[in-house]
């Protein structure tokens, strides 16, 4: 079996699962936040329930629009509040200590290898880095999982993606997944769990391979999971709140198609609106002028994203007419930012450093587009309107290659400063 | 001749003017913001004007809604950009390298002692702390402004305030402004200059001061204004971006009113909803439970606002169920949080530390309110619906008092704790 199989099957009660088996599964964790935990909660009333399957197994956390956007917001943070605390839910963050959810979970040891998760957020791919099975869900689902702590699943196939060799001219995790979505489209891995596996996969930080896992979803996985090795170890080392469990791929594992990437073709690349599969080196760029640039996110808050970002802006200005706002996902990332003077040098150039939040990404606020403006982001989607205005245009890239173009006013690679 | 009147007349070019006489003078600087300036550019553009009459007299601060919070605030923000860049206005600061507006104007040197300057936000009453005539203005007077750098005024009478002894329980600057107004009502010095002198006053630091200039206009106040000694020219030192001029009261000077308050009648208070001048005492508070706290704003985002709160969050933490949202007033205040251990202090409280905005004291963004929610914050205004729902309460109180409830999770003073 692949790992997902594996995970599918221990968390069924079964010995084996194949593709296409509909189970149904104990689950480790229900994760909602503050604008569909709300819907899964009147569902939850609905069914009748009255009390959560475990408190301790429940996962509630203000990042979209909190601090509160608008009295709406307020009125989705405040039920989500409520509830939080009628049901002493454990792992629930009040703004302030909370973080962008996908950052939060695996930082806090909250979801760890083997787990078996369903987010009400379609980015809760990101923990497949840590080995788990974990998975966007609909608010409905998410509303069932909080009654009764089961879900059931259609057994995926697995396409397994073998990235061998070195990284080069600066590429990053984030540029591996975005040639692997401009590779197969993002319909390619459509209901499909991708195992990511090779060499350049385990030179990466969990950082990068948070990045990776967590844009799974933008090629059509139902997950994105790497084995845990010694650097997942290292990493988790202290950190789980729960004893892990490894699950490695068999042998003989049955993938639906192998995908062999050599590395050196992965070049610093920018999806241009309004697909992430739009996938185009940076150096094929050409003169792209910028509004803004974003550098954040599930995708891209962390702390290895912000040492990128502060390395380039660090002694440099954002160019004139351009604004850059920096969003560490977490309140210990942005301690960290403060501890090596990464949010000086972010304030120095010129940058918004904001408390952490999903935000401009979904087109939130702090940080929407007007219309025609043209923003670089680190952000996961670069849909039509996704960050504004129908007009505006959003283009996916790294950390470095948003910081660089910040400073430029136009999209570029650091080695084009 | 009062403050008031010394300035409006040195700049209507007359040797004396008298209060209720109507004068043209000429403007030191026009300043507007990313809601009021795009309605001033279009009274600007109605008027046939192309040219600011001078780039380096014009003062545009995105600051209530930006990072852009929409699209509709995103346009705002957009068309002040554009009309900045196409006019080449020297004090334009990008998202980024701004503030809020009124604490930004001093910090920078922008506006300086003797100024005559109109404000499109009506606390442009802020800059009397460094005794100069500055008022908020309609958009309309604002644009006019920008047209010719010059607006008409009715000369106000002037009421003198005269705070003697020693603050005690400690009361702080914001308790004096929040006294006074409870003291003279929201409009006891309607379209009047108020003239703020005396011990107490002497003793403050310029935060302090401006404070209270800040709040003038909550007791209707037309300016606030307090004569330069020795503690605002040390603290101009240096940063003064054109010569100041200082303009002192004459002895014979003729006031409306003079009111007379002992500094040891002035306790920590709190101004209940729904009038900045419902005043009470904290003591007499009672047990007001609180869903929020805002620190911050251009009343009270400054340095030694930082200071006060971190003082009592330092070693604590906000109480369950408690947001509390700290917001310093520009970026060198952010830097100098960092610096200083506040921002450490702040996070560890579990506390919001959000990049500079006007956001929620207004209703913007970045902590509204839901139906019933109460808030007690360090800003201006508790009108009804002023930060959220029309239900939701707004209690005003300096930032030790917003700290120590925070803290507690209902209204009280840090000697409560």
């Amino acid at each position: 079996m692949t790992v997902a199989e594996k995970i599918l099957a221990a968390h069924a009660g079964l010995d084996e699962v194949r593709p296409g088996q509909l189970v149904e599964c104990d689950l480790d964790l229900v994760l909602a936040n503050d604008i569909t935990a709300p819907i899964a909660i009147d569902v939850f009333r609905e069914l009748g329930a009255t009390e959560v399957f475990d408190r301790d197994r429940v996962c509630l956390v203000p990042d979209h629009y909190a601090p509160n956007k608008d009295i709406k917001s307020a009125e989705q943070t405040k039920k989500m509040r409520d509830f939080a605390h009628e049901q002493k839910i454990t792992h629930y963050w009040e703004q302030g200590c909370a973080g962008i959810e996908h950052a939060l979970l695996p930082e806090t040891g909250t979801v760890v290898p083997g787990d078996l998760v369903i987010g009400a957020d379609s980015h809760t791919c990101t923990y497949g880095a840590l080995g788990a099975f974990t998975t966007g869900v609909g608010s409905t689902d998410a509303g069932v999982g909080l009654a009764t702590g089961r879900a059931w699943f259609k057994v995926p196939p697995t396409i397994k993606f073998e990235i061998e060799g070195e990284l080069t001219d600066g590429a990053t995790a984030k540029d591996i997944i975005l040639h692997i979505i401009g590779l197969i489209g993002v319909d390619g891995a459509l209901y499909q769990a991708m195992e990511f596996t090779g060499s350049t996969i385990a030179s990466l930080s969990m950082e990068g391979r948070m990045c990776i896992s967590n844009m799974a979803i933008e090629a059509g996985g139902k997950a994105g999971i790497m084995e845990v090795d010694d650097v997942a170890r290292a990493w988790l080392e202290g950190r789980c709140q729960r004893p892990p469990v490894e699950y490695h791929a068999d042998p003989d594992a049955e993938y639906a198609r192998v995908v062999r990437i050599d590395a050196a073709d992965i070049k610093p690349c920018v999806s241009w609106p309004h697909l992430p599969s739009n996938t185009h080196p940076v150096s094929e760029s050409g003169h792209i002028t910028i509004d803004q640039a974003v550098i954040g996110s599930c995708t891209n808050g962390r702390i290895e994203d912000m040492r990128a970002a502060a390395e380039v802006l660090r002694g440099r200005r954002v160019a004139e007419g351009v604004r850059c706002i920096v969003i560490p996902a977490t309140q210990a990332v942005f301690k960290q930012c403060m501890a090596e003077g990464l949010a000086d040098a972010f304030i120095d150039a010129g940058c918004v450093f904001s408390t952490p939040t999903c935000g401009p990404c979904l087109g939130g606020y702090m940080g929407i587009l007007a219309a025609g403006e043209r923003c670089v982001s680190t952000t996961n989607r670069n849909f039509v309107g996704r960050m504004g205005d129908p007009t505006s245009e959003v283009y996916l890239a790294s950390p470095a290659v948003a910081a660089a173009s910040a400073v430029a006013g136009r999209i570029c690679a650091p080695s084009d400063l």
